[in-house]
Parts: structure tokens; sequence; C-alpha cells
């Protein structure tokens, strides 16, 4: 449901257009010092947004005006974590939801709108509600404490769009990006995603692997349409005698001491004004899936500490 | 560890040169009828030997002489479900660990060899011990039951073959097979997989996604390296404007009532002659992979009834 | 940790000094119109304050200064659920943590002060921080809205005081604490707790008995040390021929449909003027635990739906 | 369902008529040497049999016949555990379904039969099936493996028989009991379980409390009826004054480094002559409950290592 992981357990809560979104880290060790500003700095690279306040190409400025000020609850006392649950919330200012009035009777293309009325026979349509993007917020925050935790232990996590559209060449991201915000169209990215310093051994031999685990943490992203390791699908032209040494970092789904590569993918946004949804989206959301990568990549590792 | 699901909870045991190998399946409602034969089909299938006993392009010949006799220890009365734990063992005829003692000393390559030596301090080092791909029988078997509650309910999970290495035209799929194996060499492939009849409103919408789920049953596998659905990676370069109303089955982590549609990708075998390692061995493992990925995704998806 | 349950998730939070206390409920269904003004009833019970502001017997004034104003976060539209996460909280107002400075270098007797410290290496001296009775009030919140949804169920959980001391008559009861109080000692009691309605099938057979789930639960309030149901201990000295017909509405782990019958004992609290603690503190502490034992019955209850 | 535990997860399957009755116990390190005498000593305890075959007062004579050979199906080489699951099964000798067949059409009183029937709306007839106590044997085993591992780091477990009936002298349980017996009748017990040397700091503070972990474990035992520690419920007419300083060995839901005691009260067997029931029944099944008490201890004790 609404809960990630077993030894750090991650609890997400709050529509987009309620009072607020938050989450509850339980598990985390008592002791550990947490460092604010790199999770705020966390949360501006989520929003789309550079340290001085510059909006990055092709997001929407509609992200500028996100709030993403922290309310920290319980669980850490003079910065310093208590070993209790860690409960903080993030207040949804200026929620306006007659902004989205029209989507009480209207099911976006693309979008979970439908799914969900038929699921649960009720639905909050202001701005998405539960399923708008808003809620990965949450996981940034959580995320950034998972990665405070691993860096702590001298491991790293680092992710990067590496692929827009057919465009590899990071130089000229932007300016593909822009012709298609342009066009009023949408494009697709892929992400890649490096672990440095996994000790050997982390991941459980049969279903717990670790690819298993990093690849449920990353699909359970909004859009993200694939996950793949090591030599990944286009592995599949190259035989056995070429590719046999490239692990991806784990073998038998435990880690193996080499750095752990994997990439995923995210889909376009549907909401377009070529699709005849008003307003300014996103014209490639993989920009800030950057670090919700990393954040679910460190909520996964944290599991296995 | 060795436990898949938490609804209909798996558990699978046994060393590959043990006494047994098996699992125990639990959850299962009372009152379903098990059909014996259907599942001793899937079993054949994931050796790689056909109804009349002819071996599959391309899978050794080692496989016929695995045994695949299924002894039922418990929760079936009369070929009926009790509503009890479900408990089932193949044992390892002829187990020769002798042929396995030069494994004692040496790490293969491309196997887990090293890291659950490390791992565990200790390693069963008959076979590939808990490592080897015999254990995926048992998951086969727990696959069957799953998939007979699912098509009672009408949802139908056929994966096939796709693509061996370059190629995607099914019918030359042994040629290319033989080649490699003609080389001592092997080579990859991807298994597509259609899930039929699933009702409108499977899975969860933030952690739980269906295609989280689906990516952490299926990565779990042996030797696959990647996870994609709907549009995946190859849709990255194309706009929204055209790939939008493809949602592969699913939006926001929920089924959306038509035919879901994902593909992975499995590495050739590192064990080839090639490679220095003697015997012969699987020159495409996704040939035996497909009833495993059916069998895997039968046991994420009964999560979810 | 600080989730219970995995149906019905409930994860509590806060510390009784730090900004707020709170909780998180996840797996609520959609649709449930929540009465605000029992849930506000139920803590007023949880304090010690009848409807007219009146102080119940035994019960320490500081209680009627404890804040129980919830502010609800998410998961409620309207007053009806949404199918996702219920997040609440109550502020600490007028937390005044220089009370407690002394409490940063003693270990009360009787309290969990020192274990804390062994356990965590750090502590929230402020007022016992998490171990404080406090952490009660989410439980009764989310129990609130558990026994709602068991209410439209008809299963109804009522439980009483019917023991102080040596003491069974209720009528006696508040005359028994002022004895106690006015001592500067503090009593134990015994809670009894009935449910009805329970549909006929509730529990499982081996492990997950209801009955041990009922234990799990009661046994998880601060101060209970004991649980037992049907003929209990006092049973011991019966032969089978006398009260083998008597089931306390479990048989074999599963509810028989009669009604369901359990008593739990709670201790004295140890913080008293004659122990060498200041302020005034309850005198029975099993007075304020009925609430609390019906909160977490409905906790426990509603993961068997 | 039929898994206890989560970090040593074990899972029990069987019915006592079927083919066999046998556990699978997960997440066991690698590296522990496995006494299997000390097992087989277990299970003769719980049969209530003395290493001379010597049958103990009150236990029926059947239990002399009840097989009892362990064999260990996997996780184990050369009586070293490997680090994956340990499978083992005691096959069921001699079942006769015919002896029960009456049993088919109808339901014991104090039994689970009719409950069964209508959970499942099927039901193993054959001596209780499922239900019946001879699941506690697997309870025995996968317990004395985890008592090994305890054993290993100085933790002890030390359950005793203290009260049959009104009687607390043990040098009498044996007449008492056999007056019982003679009279057709049966009576109940009370064990007591004494836990040396676990370190400070097990436990969790709030609902994972070590005494609601304890009661959970206890309270699934077939006829346990009540469990309490510490004070229990006797202590509820001392005042705090008297009783502040008795912990029961746990604190706060942490164990405090003290001897941990608890007790649980068992039932007297329903089917007896007087009521009934032909052939020969346990008088007092709390003799034979003594090693399963320390068993399920073990199991939970291991889950906080």
């Amino acid at each position: 449901m609404n809960v990630f992981g077993d030894k750090w357990s991650f609890t997400s809560f709050g529509e987009s257009h309620g009072l607020a979104i938050g989450g509850v880290l339980d598990g985390v060790p008592a002791g550990l010092h947490i460092d604010l500003a790199m999770i705020h700095e966390e949360l501006l690279r989520r929003k789309g947004v550079t340290d001085d306040g510059v909006l990055v190409t092709g997001v929407s400025p509609r992200a500028k005006n996100e709030p993403d000020e922290v309310e920290w609850l319980s669980g850490v006392m003079d910065g310093v974590t208590l070993g209790t649950p860690i409960a903080f919330i993030i207040r949804n200012k200026d929620a306006r939801p007659e902004d989205y009035e029209w989507l009480k009777t209207t099911y976006r293309v693309g979008h979970a709108d439908k799914v969900y009325e038929q699921k649960y026979g009720i639905r909050d349509w202001r701005g998405g509600g539960r399923a708008s993007a808003r809620e990965t917020a949450s996981r940034v925050v959580a995320g950034g404490i998972a990665k405070q935790e691993l860096l702590k232990r001298e491991i790293e996590i680092k992710a990067e769009l590496v692929q827009v559209g057919a465009e590899t060449n990071p130089a000229k991201f932007a300016e593909v990006i822009a012709a298609y915000r342009k066009d009023g169209d949408s494009i697709g990215g892929i992400v890649e995603c490096r672990i440095k310093g996994l000790p050997v051994g982390t991941g459980e031999p049969i279903f717990d692997k670790l690819q298993a685990h990093l690849a449920f943490a990353v699909m359970s992203i909004n859009a993200c349409k694939g996950f793949e390791y090591g030599t990944g699908f286009e592995g599949v032209v190259k035989p056995g005698s070429e590719i046999n040494a490239i692990s991806g970092g784990i073998a038998g789904g435990i880690s193996d001491g080499t750095e752990i590569v994997f990439r995923c993918v995210f889909k376009p946004t549907p909401s377009t004004p070529k699709a005849g949804v008003k307003g300014r989206h996103d014209a490639c959301v993989a920009v800030r899936a950057v670090p919700v990568v990393e954040a679910m990549t460190a909520l996964s590792l944290v599991q296995f500490l």
C-alpha cells in the first residue's frame, strides 16, 4: 500500500491538494546527524530549480511555486536522530481546488484518474490527488536521510540523465527538450544510476535478489516503464563469450563489490497542450526523476544494511 | 530470503544436489481442484523436453535426466486443496557430488560461487547448491497452482520467446541457437508475457504498483537482466503525442482492464565450453525461462486477489 | 518497530514533548464516513475526563491540560475516507522540557528510562519521550476509526474496569483509588473486554490464532502485565468435565460466533510520591487504559476483515 | 497463516494423518552446528516419554507410537547449516484414517472441528487434521534449532510445570493427574518459563514490545488460555510501593538484563471418556506443553537477534 520497506519502513501520505503531504520513516538508527541543507537541495533538484532559483530547461514554471518547506515533527532532537520514527510534513500552500474543478467529471488520457475511481469508487480530483507526482517530494526527503546513512558507510549513489528521445549527448538535452515543448509535445528519457562502495554480499540469493529490489523500488516511480542492469536489453545481441565478465555489480542476486550500474526509462508526460491539457507541464519528466531515482535506490539499499 | 509473497506465501527450499528441493505454498484457498497433469507439463516445459520426450533445441541433454516427480506432502486431500499449507518435494535422484568436486576450490566466472562464499563463509559447492537453476522447478510447481486459481477466474498468462540474439523470427530461433552451441558459445533472449482478463483495479497506486511487483517477481529469476512494459525502453524515442495512448495495461500502478504486456531479457549462460566449463550446457537459457516467467507472474498476481 | 498490522497498517510517531505526536493509518477502505465527535469522546475517556469536563477519580489533574485536538492531514475529504493513508497529528501544546531537566541525569525506577539509553545510546528525556503514555492518544485515534469500520459491520467492542486492587465492586472503585492516592501510593487493576458480532471464522488455526493476536495487541499497552481469555488462569483449578463448554468465543484460534471475553491486568504506576516522584500521577492507570484496550482490540480485529 | 517470524521465518505444514508433517526454517545463519540428539530429546519430552522409554504420568499411551523420526531435506551439510532454508519432515507412520471415520460427521465439543468446516467449507477430519496437537512436533524441531543458536550466545530458556489443578507441589503432580485420569476426566496446568542471559535492549518500545511477542508466541499454542509476566494477575492486589521494583525482566517493552519470568495456563483437554470421547487421551496436556513453550519462546527470541 503506502509503506516501503520493512527494516527502514517508510510510510508516505498526503493528497497533492489536501492540507499536507509527508511521511514517517521508522527504523533509522539513533545518533545519525541529519544534514537538513542537503535534503533541501535534493528537493530543489526534484523541483527542477537550481540553487540560484533558475528553472531547469523543460520543467514547468509551475514547479517554482511548489512548496517545499519541511516541518520535522518527531524522531530528531537537536539535529540528531533518536531511533524513534521520523515524521515530517510539507504543507500544500495555495491549494486552489477550483483550478481542478473540471477534473471532477473528466478522466485525463494516460493518467490514473479513471482507474482510481474504478478501484476506490471515490476520487480526490484535486490535481491528481494521491497519484500526483507531488508525492515524490516525500520520497526525496526520506531518501535523503537514507542517503546520509549510506554516505556515512561510504556508499554513494549517483544518477544522471543519459538519453532524451534519441539524443545521448547531454550537451544537447536542453535543446531537444525545448523543441518538444515549443511543439506542445513531450518526450521520454533514460536515467542511469551508479552505486559505489556497496559491500560484497548485499542482497539475497533467491527471491530477494538485489536487482529485484532495485527494480521494485525504481518501477514504483510514476512514468517509469523499464529497468535494466549490467548488460541489459542491448546485451541480447552479444554472445556469452563477449559479455560473461560484465556483472553489473551483482552476481546471483548478491553484490560482488564492483560498481553497480542500472538504467531506467521514463515515458513522456501525457498532459500536454497537444493532448488538449491546459497549463504548462514538464516537457521531459525524466529530468526531475533523477533525484527520485536516487532516493528510491537509497531507500531500497538501507533495507539490506 | 526464501519466501515470496505475503498473501499466497511461497517458501522455496533445497540444494540442487542435496536430498530434495521443494516448497510450501501457504494461503491457497480451500476447495481448489489441482490439475496435477498440467503441473507436470509445466515441469517438462521448464526442462526443455516436449511431451514426446524430445529435447528442445539448445537445451542441454542433461536436462532429460533431471528428476521432476513431485511428492505432495500436505494441503491436498483427494486432489482438492484444504486451505492448509501445500508442501511438496522433488527428490534429487542420482546426486553425484563427486562430479562437482572440482568446484570445491574453483569459482566459476559469471556465477555466484564466489559471492556466496564471501557472504556465508560456507558454500554448498555441489552443482551450484542453492544458486542452481534447478531451484526454479519449485517455482514452476507453486506457480502452476497459482495459475490454476487464476484460470478459474479467467485470468490467463502466456509467455513466449520473441528474440534470440538479434533474431526476431521464431522460425529461425532453433537455427540461431544451434549455431552458438556448435561454436561452444551461448546467446541471450527476450521473453514477452501477456496477461489477459485481469480485473480493473489490480495493484496499488504508490509503492505497490502492479508493474513494480511484476518487475520484482521476474527480476528474481536467474540470468534476468531487465524488465519493461508498455512502451518500454524503445518508447524513449517517441514523443508523447504518439504513444500517450499505450498503457501496457497499467495506469498509475493499477490495471486498466486491457491486456498487460511486458518483456524481460535473459543473458547468455556463462558456463560454456568456450569459457572452459566442461559438460553440455544450455546454449540459450531464455528458452527454458519461459515457463518460469509465467510461474513468477502467476505467483505475483495471486498476491492481489 | 512503530508499525502495527499489515492490512490496516498503523504507524505511530512522536515524542511526548516534541512538536507533535500522531499517526498514519493505511489500508482503510474508501467511503467510510468518519464520526469525528466519537473520536474526540474516546480521547476524553483516555484523558480520564467526563463530557462535562470533570476529572475521573484517581486521574492526575495534569490530564486536563493534555492537548487532544486532532489535525487531520490526509486521507479524508469532506468527512469521507479516500482509500489513501489517513495521517493525523496532535500538537504538544505547552511543552515545557525544563520541567523534566532533572530526568536528563536520573533513571526512574519502574520506567524505561535506563533501558532506552542502553538500547539507543541516546534518549529523549523530555517527559519520557517516546515511552510516555501520551503515545496511546494516537492509538485511540486510529483505533476509533477501526471501531467505526467494525460498527458498520455490527461488531461491537466494550471494555470496562472490573477489579481495582482486591475490590471487584465497581461502586467502590473510586473510594479504593482515592485511598491509595491519599497515601501517595498507586494500585493495579483488571480490564475486561467483550467483543460481540464477530463473524465465525475470524482468526487463523496455527500461529495467527485470534487469541494470539489479541494478546499481542493488548500486551503492547504500557503497564499491561497479563492477558487471559475464556477460562483464563482461574480455570486451572477446574476439571475438563466442568469447563469444556466454555470457549471464550474462540475454538482452535478461530472465532466460533459466540461473544469473546478476555481480561488484562495493569500494574500500578511506579511514579508516586511514595517512590519519590514529584507531581501528581494517576493512582490507578487501569482507569485510563480502558479505551486504549478497546482501541488496540479494534486495530487487531480489522486486520482480519 | 502458517508462517511464524520474519527474521527467522518458520513455516509449518502437514496434516496429522496425511503423508507427513514438517517445516521450513529460513534465516538461520550459516555455520551453526546442529546437535541432532538434542532435538530428538526435545521430541521425546513433547511425546511425554523419558529417555528410557517410560511414559510420563498422565500422558496417553498412544503417544509412544507417535512417529518422531526427523528427515532433514535441506539447509544442512555435514551437520552444519548453510545459511539456506532448513526443511525437514516427520512422516506419519501407520496413519489409519478409518479410526477417525466417525469424525467425518461429528463435531467434538471443545475442539475446532466445527469452526474449521465453517471457515474453509472443507475439513480434513482425519484425527483433527491440521488442528491436531501433532503439529507442535514441527515447532519443537524448529525451536530446537533456535535454542541452539541462543545457547551459543549464552541465552538459556527453561520452562517447567508449576501448578496442576490447585496443586503447586511438583512432587504431587503425578498423583493429582492420575486421579483425574482414573475419573475419566482431565485437568489444567500452569507452565512457568525463565529466560537467562538475554542481552539488555531486546525488544522494541511501542508495538513490538518483548512481552507482546512472547505472549503472541505462547498464546499460539493449542489449549493455552492466558499469559502473564512479572507481577502478573496476582500483582493486582499489591500497591505500587510494594511491587515497583519487580520488572519481570522487561521495562517499557525492552529486556533490562535481569531474568525474564512468565507463566502461561493450559486448559484441560476436552477429549475425555467423561465427555464421551473414546480412546485414551492426556489427562493434563500442560505436561507435554512444557517443551512447546520453550520452543515457541526460542522462535520468538531469535527474531530479535
